[in-house]
């Protein structure tokens, strides 16, 4: 029996030869399922729809060759993860804090302001704000097309067909039926050869002011610079209304306000102060880089499109929103501390770089209010003169460090800067105002209007928003079902969209 | 001759025993060179001065049995690395900046002061400021006992001889020639087994006040709560003078203000406004804990004490000062960037911080003197009780941002957020101040004296500084030799310190 039980050398051998062939074996399967780089060069280079063209303005038409990204960016619609900038149902701003109102009274944002959402919903959020009116002709009232510049890759298809002025200066409700794709793929990447691009001229000319040549941008600065060609402060300049970044003197809020006054710009005179207001739009770019990680050279996409790994497959989340979402994919790539310590440190910064915040936007709403009643106790022009310049410096900062998203993260210190730079020139108006006050013989404190709501704020500055809405509805209702329809029609869209 | 050339076997094998020999021997030099932890093991065990003591004041009999440790802490007297806060001759800040005698005015701090020095300079540098006034006998008008309180191991000897309160509540001169070895081994070490350890109540009660206790302090928090003992805000409580930490309701600025203002407590009433005025002393120890060095447990010995190797032999650098001074030795040890960016890094940080650090105190400063433009116009207490609760609360902020050594690179955001808040309120001060002077029929704008020197705002606020300077000049020539003598006489100095 002990005998029996003993292989032959033989039988060994052959046990042994097996083994390494079933072994071998699993291998080559192990690593047929895991490597996949060569399928991903084989779709790169026999892609199911060639695009030879600079800009493919219909995102669809890159689904069936890039599957995993196309799957993410069409989950951007889907912001359900709600950080204080991001979220899936706008926020109105303007409920939350009514002091906003007054502050932009005389434009457009005094009307609708939401939070903004991801980028499926781009062409969407444009249509239904009240701050591109209700243009039911190409006659009506109205912005310029360069507010479309951000929303589409049918933007860079339509500078090429058009004229790049052309564009901007048309109607807004002239391209209507033209931009009907959400920020997508074109708008990032040549269609080619997907490699990164940048398809907005106005970073192009942007980066020759400074005397830099964007062409020369490494892999990693792409990574950020496309996000830059609409995350950035800007100005719509001249008659032709050309997208222009203030960067000729620099990247910081104090350049930009430099090359503002230096070409005496203004978006608007203020309906109860009359201080000469900057608008700032969203410097969420210039900001990143006064802060530790961009100065680090971490990029945009490094934390809003952290890298996700699928079938062995390794590629770009494209589903952009707040790294909060993906801890273990953004921060702790090179942070060893737990998400709930790293989300902790993100809050902390946000709570205190919205505590001076408040202090600053409430300062400059009354300051407002108190200047208008200068005026109306017959101060003149030479008298306000002080106070209408610390009005239209301190708000700038305010709305700089407050439209400048993530940046309570991005670069704590310099919004905190920023916003006690803004609340010192808002005392500094204040106290201007109550000089030319005492002057004029009224020496109490300035009666405060009830403010308490958007509702109260809006009617104080003499807005109609009933009108406002119905004409909205309107157009929601009949102009843009025919946008669409049209769209459709000449190949602009897929049918089903 | 070829055959000649070759070896025979046992020539071979001969070399090649001897080479092993040799190597093998050279290896045991090199051990014994490189490799000192039994010699440093055996100096540990083998002391050359015993010390059973809980308390050795005298630094000097430390020096043989850890020289290198003595050594380093020896070169303290050096500080010839000068950043903002740290440099080797005393700079007169007053002198840089005039503001704060207005700031100061009715308080010590108005006649003299410096920037710190080394720890080798602290007992010589609080004999010497006017601060300490100049007491030529017990009886003479001076500060107690606990300003002594951080400068020297011959502290904790002191309590622990006449008991805690005692020491605190006697005239500062009580101790003059009893307190003599600067800040030294025992002040951080136990003499026995040179563990670290806690010697001043201050900071073992302010635990238990919060409801921790310091025994359970792990090393590496220990290796900041040794510098803790010193680098805080305190106050003097209670007739006895106890130095005690504000700390029961909290570390922030906020939890120490309101535990000051629960207490009612006040340092000094303001000699031109009145206002009830918190002097913060330097809060660094909670302010790291603001930043994110501190909230990731890099401990204050990390960078200013870092590890430095000499004969194979591990220490940590007694030399404390500026991370900056050695940034192979500290920042490098995490961070991958060049030293100049590092450095870039942390000026860019100060630079920002400075800059809302001059508004806030040149606001606060404008607010004083127009607070007692309006008592001199006969405002009364009840309209001035709005504008000095503001001052107060303004230049706590202000002083406790500045005051706390290092913060602008320990917690930016903080320091920029304590500095904006504590301009806000030195604006409503002033327009608070406005307001009583439009009351008593005066509009214009408040005549500002000339104190754009140290000279001119000390004239100004109506010290005799000459006097001040000839009293301190008699003190130092003929009562502190004197005190120096009886301590060497009673062994209580090295003779020839």
């Amino acid at each position: 029996m002990a005998e029996n039980n003993k292989l032959k050398p033989w039988q060994g051998w052959a046990l042994f030869g097996g083994a390494m062939v079933a072994v071998f074996g699993l291998g080559l399967l192990c690593s047929s399922l895991m490597h996949r780089d060569g399928e991903v060069a084989s779709i790169f280079n026999n892609r199911k729809v060639k695009m030879d063209k600079e800009i493919e303005s219909r995102n669809d038409l890159f689904e069936s060759d890039f599957p995993l990204e196309y799957e993410t960016w069409l989950a951007t619609a889907d912001s359900s993860f709600n950080s204080e900038f991001c979220g899936q149902k706008k926020v109105d701003v303007l409920e939350e804090r009514p002091d906003m109102v007054i502050l932009w009274a005389g434009y457009a944002f005094s009307w609708d302001y939401t939070t903004p959402r991801g980028h499926m919903h781009a062409i969407d959020d444009m249509r239904e704000t009240l701050r591109t009116f209700a243009p039911m002709t190409e006659a009506d009232k109205q912005q310029p097309g360069t507010c479309w510049t951000c929303k589409s890759p049918d933007v860079p298809r339509l500078m090429a067909e058009v004229g790049e002025e052309n564009f901007y200066s048309a109607p807004w409700s002239k391209w209507g039926d033209q931009v009907m794709n959400p920020i997508g793929c074109s708008d990032c990447h040549d269609p080619a050869t997907m490699d990164l691009h940048i398809s907005r001229p106005a970073l192009k000319n942007a980066y020759a002011a400074m005397g830099k040549d964007i062409t020369k941008a490494t892999h990693q600065e792409m990574r950020s610079l496309v996000c830059a060609q609409c995350h950035v402060e800007y100005y719509f300049a001249g008659d032709k209304k050309v997208a222009t970044f203030p960067w000729e003197k620099g990247m910081t809020l104090e350049a930009a306000e430099a090359y503002y006054d230096s070409i005496g710009f203004t978006d608007y005179t203020h309906a109860l102060s009359k201080a000469p207001i900057l608008k700032a739009q969203h410097p969420g770019y210039e900001m990143s880089l006064q802060g530790i990680h961009g100065q680090r050279g971490v990029s945009c996409a490094d934390c809003h499109m952290p890298y996700k790994s699928e079938g062995g497959v390794k590629f770009s989340d494209h589903k952009v929103m707040s790294p909060l979402a993906n801890i273990d994919r953004t921060c702790q790539v090179c942070h060893r501390e737990d998400a709930e310590t790293l989300r902790a440190n993100v809050y902390e910064r946000q709570r205190k770089c919205t505590e001076i915040r408040n202090k600053t936007e409430h300062e400059l709403a009354v300051a407002h209010i108190e200047a208008k009643f200068a005026w109306d106790k017959g101060a003149t022009d030479a008298e306000m003169q002080e106070a209408l310049q610390y009005l239209r410096k301190g708000q700038w900062r305010w709305d700089y460090a407050v439209a400048s998203h993530g940046a309570s993260f991005h670069a704590p210190q310099e919004v905190t800067r920023l916003l006690a730079d803004g609340l010192d020139y808002a005392h500094k108006a204040r106290f201007a105002i109550a000089r030319v006050l005492a002057k004029h013989g009224y020496t109490d404190a300035v009666p405060m209007p009830d403010i308490t709501t958007k509702e109260k704020a809006q009617k104080y500055i003499g807005l109609d928003m009933a009108q406002k809405n119905a004409d909205k509805k309107k157009f929601l209702d009949t102009v843009v079902p025919a946008w669409v329809k049209t769209a459709v029609a000449k190949g602009r869209l897929k049918a089903e969209s």
